[in-house]
């Protein structure tokens, strides 16, 4: 990470949320939003965070593409339903505020699910998941996502990334956090194996012909033209239907049930002038109308600390649970800063400069 | 497929029922474990059909294993969840009656999870999550299971094969099913390549030093011999850590949430005289409770028709969806009978004959 800038979460968290200010986000709206794509950069995920603070969001709202005062709206809640609209505004808040209300009713239900329409991308799908820890509660999530990756058995790619995000609280350990895309590897990966002009292993993607794909340049390529060939589903070639049926599930409960357009395949998703439309679906499941709180998390404690000793293969200091590499970065990045590329901290002090909003230089700064 | 037997489903349910009646299990639930074995062997997966009547349901209820009279219980509900005690019965009726309460309750409040402890295996796992599309629901399901892979980076199988089923209702288009182990692959495809001599393709299963495995039968061995070593989890040495995510996320429901110790690794699950205390958690969820059913199904229709569309690879005749393989395998077997091993059909016979009940014989018989 050499040349990497350091900088202070808690800086950058206002930077980015005056960044959002700036271009006409409500105050508490781009508060959720900095903390989000922050949380991201925290837990490791720079591909996440705020290296995505300008594309992603500053100009899709400068363009008009996703309104910054947007309202989010329930349209229906059931006991233990809510069908929730976040009328064309940004993804973190909708969905934020979409889990706080099913914690709310899971609270009474004992479980929740909502579904949010008319959304846009929100960053990581742990965040929302994890929203349920501090309550005691199971918090699932998923959204979908721009095509990336083929059906088996074809070859143009048709689905997204469509992550799914699980987490549960535990007693002395850290919560079980998972958050992965039902693709087999994220494009950052083949993108790091064209950087090296390696090639690519099998089971990662396929090409025009559905064949396994080795060049990385032109997979990219081929994603970026909307050509045939794309990544492959999670399992690859011996078992890439599992991932395949994960990400069609995804896309149920995302497209279909929540009734967006963009996993779809609607227009929305490519069109630069139109509104995304994404979908997302996010669960609390409230552990004491299960039993009793305390059992469970002396249950957890027991389960990972299994998991922490099964007997690690060559290489490998210890077993791990999902979530684990995510919170010591975390405490990593709090006490030394989050690292960020230099061209990274280049063009968030240059969209600063451009917003004219107060950039934090010097130590722990941009 | 030389050899097979031939036999018509509804005279295979009644000899199963029949069977298990014999040995005291209640008439309705000998009817359900009947329905869902034999629809496994319908939909073509013979693995988990009549082929295992005499040694997961049969013998363990004649040993005390399983108690053949039990009485699933509600041991407490809100709105939206139940938690039910199997009373160490047979897993079938338990997780059948489970999701039957949930699919009531979801019609009121929107979506409905309910828990089952103290149960045993319970057959394919997508027979439950599949109650739901009759009633306009999306049906979800897992179970726990005995150990059988390892968690990434480790060499002892801890993890069992975990299964997730999602089902969802289309319109003209069939049913979306999903039931797939987190395993990479399940048992029976190593044994296939064991019988074969083949070796294991790498990221299937690990060895006792945690390398990748090549011998198919030493893999097996080990396995039945509770040694290091095990099958790798679905995304195998690219991205097993998901699939050992997703099948520790069916732990914490069907273990930690649910109050079972057989996932857990509890003493049950390999104890000869022990209950196995398997725990299993399905869902349903009500589609109109999120929007307009006929949408959903229109909606579900063109997403299919999206995805049957998609060029196929060489020698793919076309892209097909989770489920359609199995609902094409049950045609043809309602039709022409069920195709059942000779080996099977003759164990069947025998079985049939210890417990002094009428074996259907000649055409379309045993």
């Amino acid at each position: 990470m050499t040349g990497d800038v350091r900088v202070d979460a808690e800086l950058l968290r206002a930077f980015v949320a005056m960044a959002l200010g700036a271009v006409g986000v409500r105050e508490e709206d781009a508060r959720i939003t900095a903390d989000v794509l922050v949380t991201s950069d925290l837990r490791g995920h720079e591909s996440h965070g705020v290296a995505r603070l300008e594309t992603f969001y500053v100009r899709p709202i400068q363009s008009g593409r996703i309104d910054p005062m947007a309202r989010m709206a329930v349209r229906h809640e059931t006991a233990a339903t809510l069908v929730c609209d976040a009328a064309n505004g940004l993804g973190q808040p909708a969905a934020k505020r979409a889990m706080d209300l099913c914690i709310a009713k899971a609270r009474t239900a004992g479980v929740c699910v909502a579904s949010v329409r008319h959304s846009n991308h929100y960053g990581i799908a742990g965040y929302y998941a994890m929203q349920a820890l501090a309550h005691d509660m199971i918090g699932f999530c998923c959204t979908d996502a721009g095509p990336l990756a083929v059906p088996t058995g074809g070859r143009a790619a048709v689905l997204g990334s469509n992550p799914i995000a699980f987490a549960a609280p535990a007693g002395r350990q850290r919560p079980f956090v998972l958050d992965m895309a039902t693709s087999v590897v994220p494009v950052g990966k083949v993108e790091v194996k064209a950087r090296r002009a390696a090639p690519l292993p099998a089971g990662w993607a396929v090409d025009e012909e559905g064949r396994p794909a080795t060049d990385a340049r032109e997979v990219l390529d081929r994603l970026d033209g909307a050509l045939l060939g794309g990544l492959m589903p999670l399992g690859g070639l011996e078992a890439g239907h599992k991932g395949y049926g994960l990400s069609v599930m995804v896309d149920i409960l995302c497209g279909v049930l929540a009734g967006a357009r963009s996993g779809l395949g609607g227009q929305g998703a490519h069109s630069a002038d139109s509104a995304a439309d994404v979908g997302h679906v996010v669960g609390a499941i409230d552990i004491a109308a299960f039993g009793p709180v305390d059992d469970f998390m002396r249950d957890m404690d027991a389960y990972i600390d299994k998991l922490h000793h099964v007997p690690p293969a060559p290489g490998v200091d210890r077993v791990r649970v999902a979530g684990e590499l995510e919170f010591e970065a975390e405490q990593d990045r709090l006490r030394d800063g989050i690292p960020l590329h230099p061209d990274v901290a280049a063009s968030l002090r240059a969209l600063g400069d451009e917003l004219g909003i107060a950039t934090p230089r010097g130590r722990a700064g941009l």
